[in-house]
């Protein structure tokens, strides 16, 4: 097998060389007018100085808990780890920072060449959109490629030198708590900006978007960097990495010694063969002068799947690997793109969804909320049922071929996230547009040049709506897979089998606790928005107050002062997730024992599902049902209903963008927490 | 025991000569000008069509339903009856019907006190508010003592007959299916109306609420009565039987077989007990000239939970009963008080929530629904922190003494709802003095008649409060264990414990279909009320263009027809939900066997009590934040913050009146379907 973790960390360097050599293509394209390079600079410099606050914040937190885990790991317990170990709490704190520092490395490389490439995207607009397309796209590949780069590089190596899972998933522990934070606090930033931009400048100044009268303008693009793609970076850094050491633990748990070795590295060759499939697939997106951007990238995301279907084919059946596995990898994969597929019908303007919350916001806004937010519940069916079947498909291939079922949900998750590379360049190319139409607009480009910038941010949109699907039901199938997973690391620890069952009160009080944490957790951080909104709503009119000029744009305003508040209120605002998702499975374990943590999990995972999937797509219908309006239907822009819609598309932001997303990364956080510490609780706890 | 069948007989019979006594005197009273006497008859000729119409499609669906229940129960099946037996289907649907022919009775003779109170109550507003006061309270009181009498007359006599539960399980099932879709069509009702009403009446026509000129003003008083008394009364009609039944199923499934037959019949001597209690209880509700109506409400509710504690106390020890039992049920009232007294908190416009919504309504209404929405999803917490604890002591406790702990946890639920006399005379004088006042305001009474009846409102809305957190931790437990019965049930029939292990794939998959069960179900409903109101709005448009001489004044609009309207649509609008609440669990069961059920019912509970809290909570926050802008804070009337303070009030409607309080009753539905029908489909299912 060391073969094959050799190819996947020559896979790994392969990917990230590739992106580092599109990161330096990026670098040397036209920047543009000083005007341009100027705009861009406030941005590169803002989203600099926010990360550097975040990750010294984090990097301080990460070097505590590292102390912690060395200490507890190190320590003496009953169970998995029999004997007092200094080595083994050593090696456990060090693999859990380099998780943390990888995601990091990640979220910033991905940021980094998207400040760049903003301005760079909005001047080749200039030239033509073929160029403006490539260039944001390659933008994006950065950060696609990157992230599963260094992740199958980093897993590799820790598995490569320890041979044990159980340091993979210190691996993953770090990574994922790093990248909780990161989208928590960037959610938070980039909505705050948002709403405060939005509301002061559009409604009360009537003021258009981007305008660089407004003081939250710069912070509003910023946001857009540190929210949608070092988040996003970090985000998919998690799940993917999530989701391969969850395949690794359930085959390192497989009785056959001979099986146990080959299927613990099994997922990483999945995750080297994604790394191909990617490579290839992107090379099928391509726009000709007046094509359609939409279209490509969804081709290139067929073609990935497509290609990587056939590879795992040929190794399945070259390599002599269980068929069942086959199967179920298969499964995952179909399966997440007729969820991403299916699930653009919630939240596309040539849907009834949204043709409809369109229709009745003409009888205002709160028919407006009613509608969509009645439709997110409804939107949450489809994608459930797609989960279910891919869960049981492959579980039940997997063990019609004699493979452990589980394990085969694990190989769903792996095999539907491996193709990430593709996943993540179409998804970072949107807010790399969306910045390009924002400078544009700052800078004072002509008018064609922000047309074209709407035409790629229209595909970002598209795009998005497909691998939001495709990253919810990855995020589902990886959180089952842990589930499991936490289930094999008591029983290795404890040699008793994990009994969660519903009829026992212990379980059923940890499950009704667990189904209260994600609405708990959206809740702070939708109250962070609306309040630090509010700290920079008062902002913004001192500053026009304290100097009319500025509104009359004869005095740039203070931008960097909105982009200070809104760092500052995002990384307060982090404390109360970061409990919730850490401190509370460890408070259950610790107090109600490892079964009730188990109902615990579960509860947190069926709540955290609906909830995501609930806001993802009510967000993204009430923002389509406010453009759908625009487009000039009933009324057109200015009219009662298009009032209507900003209400709903404003009440979204946070759903979509802050709230949402967060929940797949708290969820696979709270599992990883409850692994990891499962040999400690399942020695000690108070009740259980 | 079958002494205190006789005595629990007796007390329920006590319990509805008592309610006929006071229907009499009420009607007796003074009705008051001709005007008055006009406005109620129309109010109470729509009220009793919408019922009829409703009962006639009702009664024919619980006929094809007995009879499909008679067959499939009639017929040989494996299990726990092993024999056909045609005698044990008629019996079944015997009682089913006189389930569902029993929660009508109480949910019309409710309705039709209601109706007469209101407008009388209005008339004695001109002489006193303690006159007003006693004439509402006595007929709330109507429908809480004659559901309470009527469900244990029921149960006594079936069980007293029969001596096996299973029956009284049938009763349960036809009083729960009537509740639920008199509880929703109720809803839709009262909520299509109300904000057809409002959305062209204040905000369009620039009219007054409760304006006669508004074709609507009838269909919204009629919704009053349909949805929040008579669909109220059908519900906590249900939740009272279902806690009951599953408390009795619990107790028959002990194994030793004379504590078999106490506990059995126990939970019918709590129910006594509670009878006696609230009728003690309500004698302490007085109100003096000038004194606040809503303290006298909850020193009553106070004074009967207290009373029944001390009655439990001195029966269980008189007669021998197990005293962890004792303790379980003291843990279930006085968890249930707390609860209701804390979430009063998160609705309250002296609290926090409340008024930090109201304060950021200055910036919109968008900023007004994020906010009041995270606050709905903050609420969450402290309730499920009660039930777990109320939940693990009733549990704990029972087995301390040596008793079957899940049969503490049903107790607990009974404790808690056997106060149900008190609770609902509370609950059902809200919405008759908010009819009074609509009619003082259609009849034109004096200013000071409205007044007085705006004092008694304000009463109603604090007791409501409180009676929502009682009901919803009610309805909590109670399907708590009735999701132990289930298991007994199951194991009853096949001899084999049924294990509801998370770790089994088909659990899983029955879980994520439940859980995604009651966010479909409110949106299908919340999506009627808007449709609904959509037609409503078109109809009140016509009406004023089609003569121009209503909105003058001259001439009366055409109530009637929207009072028909109202009513079809409502009834349309229930086929979905009753699909979801009794098609969908026996397809789970049918298909995926009885343990994909058990995951499938696991996870609708546990969504279940977080949507039905977050909707309740946050309706009641939205509704009360408006009131305390109209107070003349941030604005006051007229004010930007008010007119989104409105918007957010109108997104509570639904979310408080339609979805919210239904979905207690689909998951108690949910539930009885499983436990009634798991006999059947233990013997017989496809892939479990």
């Amino acid at each position: 097998m060391t073969n094959w973790l050799i190819i996947s960390l020559v896979a790994g360097a392969i990917s990230v060389a590739i992106a580092l050599y599109i990161y330096f293509w990026v670098i040397k394209q036209e920047v543009g007018t000083e005007r341009a390079a100027k705009v861009a600079g406030w941005i590169q410099a803002g989203a600099k100085a926010y990360l550097k606050k975040l990750y010294s914040a984090l990097g301080l937190l990460a070097v505590v808990l590292g102390i912690l885990i060395a200490l507890i790991f190190g320590l003496d317990v009953e169970g998995g780890f029999a004997e007092p170990d200094l080595g083994r709490g050593i090696g456990m704190a060090i693999t859990f920072l380099i998780g943390s520092l990888l995601s990091a490395v990640a979220g910033y490389l991905g940021m980094t060449v998207a400040v760049h490439a903003n301005v760079r995207t909005a001047t080749a607009a200039n030239h033509s959109l073929t160029k403006a397309f490539n260039l944001s796209f390659r933008a994006g590949s950065v950060m696609g490629l990157a992230t599963v780069g260094i992740a199958v590089i980093g897993m590799s190596a820790v598995y490569l030198i320890t041979k044990n899972p159980n340091y993979v998933l210190g691996f993953s522990l770090g990574a994922s708590m790093l990248a909780l934070l990161a989208k928590a606090g960037g959610g938070i930033y980039t909505k705050t900006a948002d709403i405060a931009a939005d509301l002061v400048g559009k409604v009360e100044a009537g003021i258009p978007e981007d305008d660089p009268r407004n003081p939250a303008v710069v912070a509003d693009n910023v946001g857009d960097n540190v929210g949608d793609v070092a988040g996003m970076g970090a985000d998919i850094f998690d799940s993917y990495v999530a989701s391969t050491v969850a395949a690794m633990l359930l085959g390192f748990a497989l009785p056959n010694a001979a099986d146990k070795i080959i299927y613990t590295v099994f997922p990483l060759i999945v995750c080297a063969l994604g790394i191909l499939a990617s490579l290839l697939g992107m090379l099928f997106v391509n726009v000709k002068e007046g094509g359609r951007p939409g279209r490509a990238l969804n081709t290139g995301t067929v073609v990935t799947c497509a290609l990587l279907v056939a590879l795992v084919v040929l190794i399945v059946l070259l390599g002599g690997y269980n068929v069942g596995v086959m199967w179920a990898a298969i499964a995952g994969i179909v399966t997440g793109m007729v969820i991403g597929f299916t699930s653009d019908y919630y939240t596309s303007d040539t849907g009834k969804p949204v043709q409809l919350t369109a229709k009745v916001s003409t009888s205002g806004s709160a028919i407006n909320i009613i509608t969509g937010f009645s439709y997110g519940l409804v939107s949450v069916v489809p994608s459930i049922v797609g989960i279910v079947a891919a869960t049981l498909i492959s579980y039940f291939t997997a063990e019609a071929f004699g493979m452990s079922g589980i394990y085969g949900v694990g190989i769903a998750a792996v095999g539907l996230l491996s193709v990430s590379g593709m996943i993540v360049s179409s998804d970072a190319y949107g807010p790399i547009v969306d910045n390009a139409r924002g400078i544009a607009e700052m800078a004072g480009m002509d008018e064609e040049v922000i047309e074209k910038a709407d035409v790629l941010d229209a595909a970002g949109n598209t795009a998005k709506a497909i691998t939001k699907g495709f990253a919810i039901s990855a995020a589902a199938l990886t959180v089952l897979a842990l589930f499991a997973a936490y289930s094999e690391v008591v029983f290795a620890a404890s040699g008793q089998s994990l009994l969660i069952s519903l009829r026992n009160p212990i379980v059923i009080a940890g499950a009704l606790l667990g189904a209260s944490a994600p609405p708990l957790f959206s809740a702070l951080l939708m109250l962070s928005v609306t309040n630090n909104a509010f700290d920079m709503i008062e902002e913004i009119r001192k500053q026009w107050a304290d100097d009319p000029r500025i509104l009359k744009g004869e005095v740039e305003p203070d931008y960097e002062k909105c982009v200070a508040l809104a760092s500052q209120d995002a990384l307060g605002a982090l404390v109360g997730p970061a409990i919730i998702a850490v401190i509370l499975p460890l408070a259950i374990g610790f107090i109600l024992g490892p079964e009730a943590l188990g109902g615990f999990l579960g509860g947190a995972i069926l709540t955290g599902i609906i909830f995501a999937l609930l806001m993802s797509n009510a967000g993204g219908l009430w923002d389509n049902a406010k453009k759908f309006i625009e487009t000039g239907e009933f009324g057109g822009k200015g009219s009662e209903a298009h009032k209507a819609g900003v209400v709903g598309d404003t009440v979204g932001d946070p759903f979509k963008d802050t709230a949402g997303p967060s929940i797949n990364t708290l969820i696979t956080v709270m599992s990883l927490v409850s692994s990891t510490f499962a040999p400690i609780f399942a020695a000690f706890n108070i009740f259980g």
